[in-house]
């Protein structure tokens, strides 16, 4: 079984632990069987592994999430970048080139597309095992599956399928429906559109040729900026006369707002939290080495990360928008997972801004300078050694560096390794960095 | 007027904002005339002296607080050390003999003993005034201060004044009792016992050498330790048959709870933190410089500093001693004032603890060392200079300082400095701090 899982784009919809850089489905909530927490994207990969151990997973997202991919999947899904967002048809369209192309997948192979981010139970994969199934049968250029829907919900797109069978030809699509409109929906045996997708290889290739002009994965990833953003549903679904759907009726849920989320949450607190007897239906999660002590609150959910702190209602739990954009307005995320570790603002004032960075053992950062700021490491613990400019120097706990802007550096980790980065300057900021050549 | 204002010990009431280090009368949540902040002890010095601009004012505290005191009031009081905690008639009778043997006050000046912490109007201090003109009369060896009852409370204890007049002797005083009780008290016109005191400077110093044997007040300080705890109430009032009660019917509030500071704090938001327009009676003080967003919350306080986070139902506030002495279990308090600035614990793990301080201009730490952990600093802001083992070397922002156990150490503000410490040991303690001489 091909998978492509669209890891979508950053959103604040689960602020402050979701932000510009860290998507929801990176933060971790559930629990394996092991009693181990994990993302969305680990509780996905666990699952589909268990219903085929041999599925082969291709994650398409933008380049900002790559480094999270890698630490919580490490090498076992492969990623599929898009150099730039365009909405689902160019990412699914890019995925699918990149399977054929790079991975020489055969042009009759079944691919599945799944978003990444419902809370479902095994046999959701179970069924979308059984899409592949029908795939194989080639009665249709497209399979869907369509959730049952359990109330008539405005957030969701509608399939209208022909017949009631576990099994049937489409109909009709609808978008977003009033509540109104969703119950006359519901009594034509209506489903929820997922966003679950199958179909043969080489069907979603051609259609891409056909749609875009382009040769190969290669040339398509060029001139990806240059494509127009259109759903896949509106470019290809909709167009497709030859497709089925197949009903789902076990657990789904659209972990989008946090009174969703806490529904699902494997722990009503996780962190350093307490709750007086006076709580009822509260959860929280908190990230800060502060505690939280939350009495006589009802029905809420307290989140607390580097990048602030929520106290929210579950049912004004969906509009928060405005309000985290207006504190977050020119804020950079405190909170990062890079490629070497993660790193996190624990202070900043003017003229000065301080990081705590975790380092895994055999990692290093990129080798890089500043323009615009000095900066200043203090090895909180671990041992590994630094180059700057050229000249290794061995480091451990205690020890500081100095690095004058436009001075290039790097640190390397033998072991795991904390450390604080003072960076001191007028102007911080992310863009401010270029990097350097060093075989490491 | 001579005030001798009695500055309770560390509470936890009002948490995370008062910690085993900054007591609640420091925290700077009202404003004054001009819009500035102001804590309880500045407001109490404010108003004290705009009713009579000549008040000597004497706080009598414990030495953990003289540099929050000497922060918040530089040297406009006097501060009337006790060596250790021992209830409200040694400190009293420190503060009086103070004043007779060190201050050189007349036996026959009047004193006002004043607890620091109820919210009031200017009225309050214009009724102070009256008290000592009721002294002068000489009537009565004690004259107290009744606060007109607003409801049949079990808080306080009450004074049974003989007669409803404004100036009456008294008749009784009862303990807390309970709210049945109360209302019987009220119907005889009863008081709740504020805790102000007045009286004839000689007559208190008589009372304590009756009670205790001791010379003079540098005597009494060195065998302060050896008092038994006891109230002023028990050891002098009730005992006193010369005494009159004065009524005040003017705003006095108990800031005791957040529920009750969230109706006196001068704005309903201080601090980085938004509200939606479904929140209701919500008021939130942010310490740290994340965001606060709450959404939907109803009748709460929520507070956050860098010893933790509170969202707390207003009814339930004043509940939430046993889960603050669970979080902060073992916790040393992340904030502190200090005689040379302040300190804010930004990040502990096992092994280090970093910390963020500001050292005013002009100031400097002690000169001190450390036995189990090495030190390093970092410079944020500001010039000035350090002196380690002896040796001067000034310092500027970028610049670090590397200070191993056993190594003397201070560093001195030429301009206002912040920096960043950090602590790296097994055992990370206070405690752990020899002093050092040094002429600055």
């Amino acid at each position: 079984m091909n998978i492509i899982l669209l890891s979508g784009g950053s959103g604040k919809r689960l602020w402050p632990l979701s932000n510009d850089i860290r998507s929801k489905q990176f933060i971790q909530l559930f629990k394996d069987h092991e009693g181990n927490y994990e993302s969305m994207v680990q509780r996905v990969y666990r699952q589909i592994t268990t219903v085929d151990k041999d599925a082969t997973l291709t994650v398409a997202t933008s380049k900002t999430q790559v480094s999270s991919i890698r630490n919580q999947l490490g090498n076992a899904a492969d990623i599929c970048i898009e150099p730039c967002r365009r909405d689902t048809f160019p990412a699914i369209a890019l995925a699918a080139t990149y399977l054929l192309y790079e991975k020489k997948a055969g042009r009759d192979e079944c691919v599945v597309v799944c978003p990444v981010d419902p809370y479902v139970d095994d046999t959701y994969y179970e069924a979308v095992a059984k899409l592949e199934d029908l795939v194989k049968e080639g009665k249709s250029n497209l399979t869907l599956m369509g959730i049952e829907p359990t109330y008539p919900s405005e957030k969701y797109g509608y399939i209208i399928p022909k017949s009631k069978d576990l099994v049937s030809e489409v109909s009709e699509f609808k978008e977003k429906p009033d509540t109104e409109t969703a119950k006359g929906y519901l009594s034509r045996g209506a489903l929820w559109n997922a966003g679950v997708f199958a179909f043969k290889l080489g069907y979603l290739v051609d259609k891409a040729h056909e749609l875009i002009d382009f040769t190969d994965y290669r040339d398509l990833y060029e001139k990806y900026d240059t494509l127009n953003k259109i759903s896949f549903d509106y470019a290809v679904v909709e167009k497709e006369e030859s497709i089925r759907v197949m009903r789902y009726a076990g657990e789904w849920k659209d972990v989008g707002t946090w009174n969703m989320m806490a529904e699902v949450m494997a722990d009503d607190i996780k962190g350093n939290a307490v709750t007086d007897e006076c709580c009822e239906n509260v959860q929280i999660v908190n990230e800060l080495d502060i505690p939280i002590i939350a009495l006589g609150c009802k029905d809420m959910v307290i989140a607390a990360s580097g990048d602030g702190i929520l106290v929210t209602d579950k049912e004004r739990s969906g509009y928060m928008k405005p309000l985290v954009e207006k504190v977050t307005d020119n804020m950079e995320a405190r909170y990062a997972e890079k490629s070497w570790g993660t790193y996190r603002v624990i202070d900043a004032q003017p003229g000065s801004m301080t990081i705590k960075a975790f380092v895994k053992k055999g990692n290093h950062m990129s080798y890089h300078s500043h323009t615009l700021r000095d900066e200043v490491w203090t090895i909180l613990a671990g041992r590994g050694y630094v180059i700057v400019d050229g000249i290794r120097q061995d480091v451990k706990e205690g020890d500081t560096v100095t690095m004058a802007a436009g001075c290039m550096h790097t640190i390397v980790a033998e072991t795991d390794m904390s450390l604080l980065e003072v960076q001191l300057g007028v102007e911080l900021s992310t863009e401010d960095k270029r990097y350097g050549d060093f075989e490491f």
